[in-house]
């Protein structure tokens, strides 16, 4: 099967993962399946090494990148894909079934980077880091016994992205902002609703997460075009600077 | 998800597994995707054990059946589906893609028991063991990296039995014979067949067992329904009757 260039767009970023083996096998499967770039976040250090320096240990992971939080790690991507085994609870994000999920994701390939993200092995991803996500998506596992191993899940995500890679197809849409623009968005605006007194401007440090997380999902449901992005950072950073000079 | 009736079919066949830890992971995805009946054909025995002492080894794990071969292992099913990385290698065997072959597996455990075989880490399934098959199945991984890890290529095939399974139906067909019957049949063929001087009666160990594996093929191929291989059976019974009492 040749791998089509399109995979060569995603990546697939493992944030706090603690087990070496688990990133090993995400490596393989990736390897296996021809997506060739791995990110971590944050990874439990010896794990990374012992991974990184386990016998037949792969190019792939030599040449995997290390990043100290998930912003950095999806800046340069347009579509940030999270992966949980949780149904209900409070997501706060759209939840897609793995096979839409996936045809959405080789839609966006097609013109730009998708990082997609796993958690780790003990709680999933943290509502920090699935607040960089635009959406979420599940794997559709028994209600019983929802929750799989971590390189079984990439395999399986990583298939399922494969299985149907003909229907790979350039679409004419705008081009979608990029993590970092939104981020920088999320950053702006952030500063402007606490200057504002929207958001109380020193609150507890768990309640200010709590808040951060909510804005910042609430800027990627806008799923911004690029250019709109530019508009309104500009937008918010005016009405910053305004408060600000009033001051 | 509710897991349908027909998954209660499957007889997932793990042979000459060595690592415990993808015994494990195998019954995990088992688990996950709600099929729950594990069997092993010689399995290395430490690894069994340990295995199925493990911390959090599921009911899964512990009711699952130890066999001595492959015959014994899948006798009740009616389907045997080997899978492969491989791909032209000398196969003898119908080799589907994994979104076909499921789909036919899955309109077989509407009727009757399927047996999915996974070989050993090292070098996959035997020949012997894949002369047991009806056809052969491949993830369609890399040409420069074909061979995935035991538990991520159960759980990958397992997600794709499950993620169209709405299409199972009920299809009025006769019933397929059990491989059992298509064993008895295989082994009265043989004696026939060196009785008849057709195989040497005495051949080398090794050009036995090829001789062996080629017919075994050879009747897997026909697909056999289960009134038709009583009349076949009945015939090559007669036919072996015959020489030896004409000797």
């Amino acid at each position: 099967m040749p791998v089509p260039a399109e995979f060569d767009r995603l990546r697939v970023v493992l944030v706090a993962t603690r087990n070496p083996l688990n990133i090993g096998a995400a490596a393989r499967a990736m390897s296996n399946f021809g997506f060739l770039h791995l990110r971590v976040v944050n990874p439990y250090e010896v794990a990374f090494r012992e991974a990184r320096s386990a016998v037949g240990a792969s190019a792939l992971l030599a040449n995997a990148e290390q990043y100290k939080s998930v912003a950095d790690a999806v800046a340069d991507c347009t579509l940030v894909v999270g992966t949980t085994a949780r149904r209900h609870r409070e997501l706060h994000h759209p939840l897609r079934r793995l096979e839409l999920g996936a045809r959405l994701i080789r839609k966006q390939l097609a013109m730009s980077q998708v990082a997609l993200l796993f958690g780790s092995e003990k709680i999933g991803l943290s509502n920090e880091a699935l607040s960089h996500c635009n959406w979420l998506m599940r794997i559709p596992t028994r209600e019983e016994h929802g929750s799989m191993n971590l390189g079984q899940a990439v395999a399986v995500c990583l298939y399922e992205l494969i299985r149907d890679s003909k229907t790979v197809r350039q679409l004419e849409k705008p081009v979608a902002a990029t993590a970092a623009e939104v981020e920088r968005i999320t950053v702006v605006l952030l500063e402007a609703l606490r200057a504002s007194g929207y958001l109380h401007s020193n609150p507890a440090a768990s309640a200010r997460g709590k808040e951060k997380d909510k804005v910042r999902r609430l800027v990627r449901r806008l799923n911004l075009q690029a250019d709109d992005a530019e508009v309104w950072l500009g937008m918010f950073r005016q009405i910053l600077w305004k408060r600000r000079s009033q001051k």
